[in-house]
């Protein structure tokens, strides 16, 4: 499938993409507030994006028959959480990297120690607003949603995989240890989104299980179709350099399998992602929409 | 009063001391657990220091008479995130300081990398903390104490105060300014820690504003202190690198109004706190020994 096939979104998703910036929006300091530079700082590190992380609660509160505010404090969590993600990696010490969503990083178009405090702002502002008491879900479900947030992020989750992959840099790793660091460092967010979604909608144990089986192998998809994307989109169309794990002699799966092989897996692996939400049938939709419309990304 | 004059911490101080490093140390992940050399570093990352945060934390609680258990996830999440902000504050891009407490500091014990992801994984872990269910603390207060600790920690508190002092380096800026950042700096933390005490032991409104008023004045007191303490003190007792603020030209209370009347300041400050505790006559105690331990400090 080429550029110019995608599906467009469908309305359900971009609803959910004018509400999710609605409620960052509202959520991240205003701009003139003191200190002015470092909220500033954080808005640009919020803007665009593809908030894969907070369509997917919004599409799996869908799945569940919930309202839709009552997924928006997570799905702002999780996107906060993400942008964050995305400062920190960017930075000299870490992945290095100028551009991003084919605009300057944040260290590039503030300053280093902006884009460590922006970073770490956001990532505090994450869990302030999954703590903002809500009408509709109880004090201990918010807490269990807290927690779940709270390792998705931390060194068994997403900081973690980072940290693997940092150790994993020029040389080959075994395809299990590749498969474990990305289920931490990409996987754990994703998935935590639909768990927060069954916490949330108040889901019965086996819908909870459904939706984070479906979310574990989503975000294992999504990640070997990020390395296919790097060894063949352009730099113009990923809006970050292209090429850059195989440059960095980074394991990818491509590296690993060959670049077919990869493909392949990728394909497959998004068969069984929706192949886990077979409990809820027809009302499924939402997120086998979703995740079709992330298996035929270009970027 | 000279360093041998100092009085020993009582024998509460020293049963809070050890209390707190058993609490964080279960607290923080298994330094053999993957991925381990980020673990070892978010440990190493913890050790030592003055536990002041935990400290307050507990007296506070002795001053309303709850029981040490009630206080252990707040002073170990205040603590979590006290260290983490060092980490992240050592940094090149941000203090650049090779000694923390005597010893490297993070990023040249391990790398620069590796400081940034510790940091991210202590401030994770600290809202972990907080959000585990507790027996003696309704789900509603943790999520108040959650609100409370994630403004204390975020660009309206700490990391906005640590930007206010990035921007105001080598320049003079109006006291005001400096009270305004450091209140942000470290005070919003230190104050935090009194507020999270009395939420976790049910403290009526007056003994809560009492407790806050106090960490407000105790936080502005101990900051004046320390700048006058890097002016005075040599490395050595210090444990990091001494009139390191002078070199760098930040303003101190000492450069803009003189050595001997930021001592003074300082001192009245202190008293200006213990007469916060007024309420709590003779139960003031912990909180009095404690402010006594902190003012007769060398470093």
């Amino acid at each position: 499938m080429t550029v110019s096939e995608i599906p467009a979104p469908n309305t359900g998703l971009a609803d959910y993409l004018q509400r999710i910036d609605r409620v960052l929006n509202a959520a991240l300091p205003a701009a003139d507030t003191d200190p002015a530079r470092l909220h500033e700082a954080m808005r640009y590190a919020c803007r665009g994006g593809k908030r894969l992380r907070a369509l997917l609660t919004y599409a799996a509160g869908a799945v569940l028959g919930a309202e839709p505010a009552q997924l928006d404090a997570p799905a702002c969590a999780l996107e906060l959480i993400h942008a964050y993600s995305l400062v920190h990696d960017d930075l000299p010490a870490m992945d290095d990297d100028d551009l991003r969503r084919g605009q300057p990083t944040v260290h590039k178009a503030y300053d280093e120690a902006t884009a460590i405090l922006v970073g770490d702002a956001l990532l505090t502002l994450a869990f302030r607003v999954l703590a903002e008491p809500q009408a509709a879900t109880s004090a201990a479900a918010q807490l269990r949603m807290l927690q779940l947030l709270a390792d998705a992020a931390g060194s068994i989750g997403m900081v973690g995989g980072q940290a693997i992959d940092i150790e994993s840099e020029q040389q080959k790793i075994p395809l299990a240890r590749l498969e474990s660091l990305h289920a931490r460092k990409t996987g754990a967010l994703i998935r935590c989104g639909l768990q927060l979604a069954a916490a949330a909608a108040g889901a019965t144990p086996q819908q909870e299980q459904a939706l984070s089986e479906f979310g574990r192998l989503l975000g294992l998809a999504y990640q070997i179709q990020d390395d296919v994307l790097d060894e063949s989109a352009t730099t113009e169309v990923l809006g970050k350099t292209q090429g850059k794990d195989r440059a960095q002699e980074k394991s990818t799966y491509p590296s690993l399998l060959g670049f077919d092989a990869a493909k392949a897996l990728a394909a497959q692996t998004f068969a069984q992602a929706r192949a886990a939400l077979a409990l809820f049938g027809e009302h499924a939709q939402p997120l086998l929409r979703l995740a079709g419309t992330i298996e035929y990304r270009d970027h």
